[in-house]
């Protein structure tokens, strides 16, 4: 490939609207234009990265035995209806109506639409089955944002098992959990496997693989020591328990004039860790109370996860001050009627205090299972960095990251919505058992140029790059420095590298600014003071090192730099 | 590849929703399934075929130099508004709004978005540029039909030209065409470049690629003598004109009591091609009449193609009533001041008869110049066949075909409106002129099963066969049979070959049905006789011929048949 003929609008300036690394520099070098918000055109040198990336997960999906498969994009309303998606996707599922005025719903996953198909198999003699594809997923985020990294429109490598049973599923699962990490290695994203909510795929569990980086949107708790890690959707971790002395025989009412937060309460000798927080939630359209103790923070996917509700909100302040007659500063769920969920860490405790849902005043002594009638305990309290390891006992940290995929034990649930039966071994229609299992490749390509970028551009991993070498006429008006350079050029070519030379007519500097700022690992430069002494340069775009190696060596050492890398 | 790992759910039987060859067999043999009418999931066996074609047509596109890219699937309406085709596309695109009200087409070309991309570039220097992609369409036709003939989603490789000016556009759409013979070749489809009407493109005219099959949806006017090939909706035919005698001083009004059809009129001696034949047409809300001679059909692509009309309809009895005072069967355009367009063949034609504008009365002696205001002569009229060639004068034929793929010369006119400008060599700015071409990926796929199948299924060619070989363990209970075809099918496989074993729990007959109904190019048997006799046999599935071949002598044999092939 030769540069002159390329299109490769890199620009000499950060564009402003850019945050994120990845975004800054996919914009800078060429990659990516914005078409609209959340939508991305990929120009010529990221079509070539998406390819490689597409070909290292093709390759591990066939080598775990999963077959390559294309299902449509659009999509009737009716499998969606059946699985209950239709109604819980809101507004993030891009829907229309053909010219009959029939739904439509463009697909933001395919675990209905795969089901549909899956219907056809009817026997336990052809499970396991593996299927995958490549295929655009839409979907209307509130807030694109960060380049490739969260957009509304994007290539998924979406995968889905059939199995006859859980311990078929559980294999099927490792297999994949097995195929990711190799993927992410050979795509050179570090990934942390992660505990992670399930959320609207539902199902009996989930892993994340996270890559940490600033500019991620999730959080994990992440253990060193041992190796825990878990989304903070998910993460628990090993607080001590406070000792609790005996209280009061019932609760006592007392006046709390102007105090408000958690904070405020505090100077009437009661710590947060002896207060219960009462927040109000409507949930699915039910006013609920929240309890947690009063240092903690509710995590609303631990909620919601808890509960399987589809709609959540905070309650309004007057929904509040109708049902329980005060206003957010004092409330408490003593004598409520209204369903109560309490966080796991006020399950025992006594001589709490709590709002007495009296404006301007709380109740002391509360003993949690003498004085509240809470109809479901769940882990509700987002983790804190600092807190025990639940595995170790180790300080948790709480790091900053990408999900780069997202593996999902499903169950039965869509088989059964669908009817995607088989005959088992003793002749009875039984549902199948699913998994699903996503990768975002541009996401994956934003990941990359987030771990591998220094101040002078991108930096790829050879087995991802746009080309592997970069062969650059230092002279592009010398015909003897051309010359050498295209012999260098041509056998690089031939030997099946992915090699190009820039033969613009542009000064050298120019030339190195592009190559190292597209992330092309290694440069080849041929120069007139190079050609004097029969050698060409032969620069590393991840050490800056250079070596100068004879002209008529330099396509063999950088064959086995890359042979190597 | 092992067949008993792959899902491929062969029919007994022929499936009773489909028509056309391609459609029935690839239902049939296990390649796609229907999810909604137009949306087609595409199987192991389909995404195989997909991935070779695409890999030629992307070869082929490399060759001349032109550069991949993906853009959006999901389109702002800016860029469409701003062209004209918001309106324009009418039903056949599919449209939606985000969550925040903004209006968003999906794509069903990509004109107006890669003209997005190209305002980028600012230099004469940087053309030409040859930019193109494999990406779904979305088309919301009001009748999918025949499979994957015409689908609401499908691949299409579309591919853009960004030249100087028309003398680039010439070189650059030559190009394309040169690209376009070699990759049809390659995938076995004959295809006949014709002559074709530009629709909702614009532009300064195109050329449609038409592979004969009695199920196309196109007509073709064709001579084998001279190789002239056009669209119906572009075929002009050397129509000797007749000689009129010099006629009446004025028309004539006669009764023509219960007259209603050119034929009724003959009888009043009044030959077809002598009549005035006209019709009433509401072309963007205007009423108009179109004349063609009495034995003429119109063709309706040629009068939107002659007036521009975005809309176009037939008009309604009563709508005729009332501008003409008559009904069908007795309208003329004599002495009416509505908008006449009329066709080329009714040029200097005297002594002809039309309606009257009264009911049940015509009139004769009509002098087309003298007595009509014709605003517009055209070509309207559908040649048939029979009719002379227009460029070498022997009988044309009218052949079914489908449209496999178009290239258009554009013209300025994407680039106008968007405002894709560079500055020139004289350093003035002006709109580049483009050009686009596209294939259907899955038509493609379609229009080969058209031309390649008998019987007893699909005959892929080689370069598109979703596996080359399938060795047939005819025995699979036979360890000694089944160690054998292993061996056979690891050296082939071994040697890059597309191959893949049978080995499943079925009887041979089973196996060589399935081979054959799916098409794979050669099978080699395995069996208990064979094997007694030191031999394996191989089938070429297009021929039915089967040779004898020693075992150790097998593998070698099917490369060189392919290689051949």
């Amino acid at each position: 490939m030769r540069w002159s003929q390329m299109f490769v609008p890199t620009l000499r300036d950060d564009p402003a609207e850019a945050d994120a690394p990845s975004h800054r520099l996919l914009l800078r070098a060429g990659y990516v234009r914005q078409l609209t918000a959340g939508h991305y055109s990929l120009l010529p040198l990221a079509v070539r990265v998406r390819s490689k990336i597409i070909g290292i997960v093709r390759q591990e999906m066939d080598a775990i035995g999963a077959q390559e498969m294309l299902l449509p994009a659009l999509h009737p309303a009716e499998p969606w209806r059946r699985s209950g998606r239709w109604e819980l996707m809101g507004q993030e599922m891009f829907r229309l109506q053909d010219r009959r005025g029939a739904d439509l719903a463009l697909g933001m996953t395919h675990e209905e639409i795969f089901a549909t198909v899956a219907r056809e198999l009817n026997s336990y003699k052809q499970l396991p089955q593996q299927w995958y594809q490549f295929q655009t997923k839409f979907r209307d985020e509130p807030r694109p944002k960060g380049g490739l990294m969260r957009t509304r429109e994007f290539t998924m490598k979406d995968a889905y098992s059939f199995d006859i049973d859980r311990a078929g599923l559980d294999v099927s699962f490792d297999a994949y959990h097995g195929a990711y990490t190799r993927i992410f290695a050979r795509l050179g994203i570090p990934a942390l496997p992660c505990d992670a909510s399930s959320g609207t795929m539902g199902g009996a569990g989930s892993t994340e693989f996270m890559c940490p980086a600033d500019v991620g949107e999730d959080l994990v708790a992440h253990s060193p020591a041992c190796g825990y890690a878990a989304n903070i959707e998910r993460a628990t971790s090993a607080l001590p328990e406070p000792s609790d002395g005996p209280g009061l025989p019932a609760p006592e009412r007392f006046d709390t004039p102007g105090v408000r937060t958690i904070d405020d309460l505090t100077a009437y000798g009661a710590p947060g860790d002896r207060q219960i927080k009462t927040l109000v939630y409507v949930l699915d359209g039910a006013l609920t109370l929240v309890l947690l103790r009063g240092d903690h923070a509710l995590n609303e996917q631990k909620l919601v996860d808890a509960t399987g509700a589809a709609g959540i909100r905070a309650a309004e302040p007057a929904e509040i001050q109708d049902a329980l007659g005060a206003l957010p500063g004092s409330l408490g769920a003593v004598g409520v009627s209204l369903p109560v969920i309490a966080d796991e860490a006020l399950r025992r405790r006594r001589d709490m205090f709590t709002g007495a849902n009296i404006d301007d005043m709380h109740l002391r002594g509360v003993d949690v299972a003498r004085d509240i009638t809470v109809g479901t305990w769940a882990d509700l309290r987002e983790v804190a960095a600092g807190e025990p390891c639940p595995r170790c006992g180790e300080p948790l940290e709480i790091v900053r990251a990408i999900e780069i995929g997202h593996i999902f034990k499903l169950g039965d649930r869509y088989a059964r919505a669908l009817g995607v039966e088989v005959l088992d071994p003793d002749g009875k229609r039984v549902p199948v058992v699913m998994g699903s299992y996503g990768i975002g490749v541009e996401r994956a390509m934003a990941a990359i140029v987030e771990t591998h970028h220094d101040e002078r551009g991108i930096v790829w991993p050879v087995a991802v790059a746009p080309f592997q070498v970069a062969v650059v006429i230092a002279q592009s008006d010398d015909a003897d420095v051309a010359g050498a350079a295209e012999l260098i050029y041509g056998a690089l070519r031939d030997a099946g590298v992915d090699v190009v030379i820039d033969d613009r007519a542009e000064r050298a500097g120019v030339k190195f600014r592009d190559v190292e700022l597209t992330g092309i690992p290694y440069r080849v430069t041929v120069g007139r003071r190079g050609l004097a002494e029969g050698v060409a340069e032969v620069t590393a775009r991840a050490t800056g090192d250079t070596e100068k190696v004879p002209l008529d060596a330099a396509a063999a050492h950088v064959r086995a730099l890359l042979a190597s890398a």
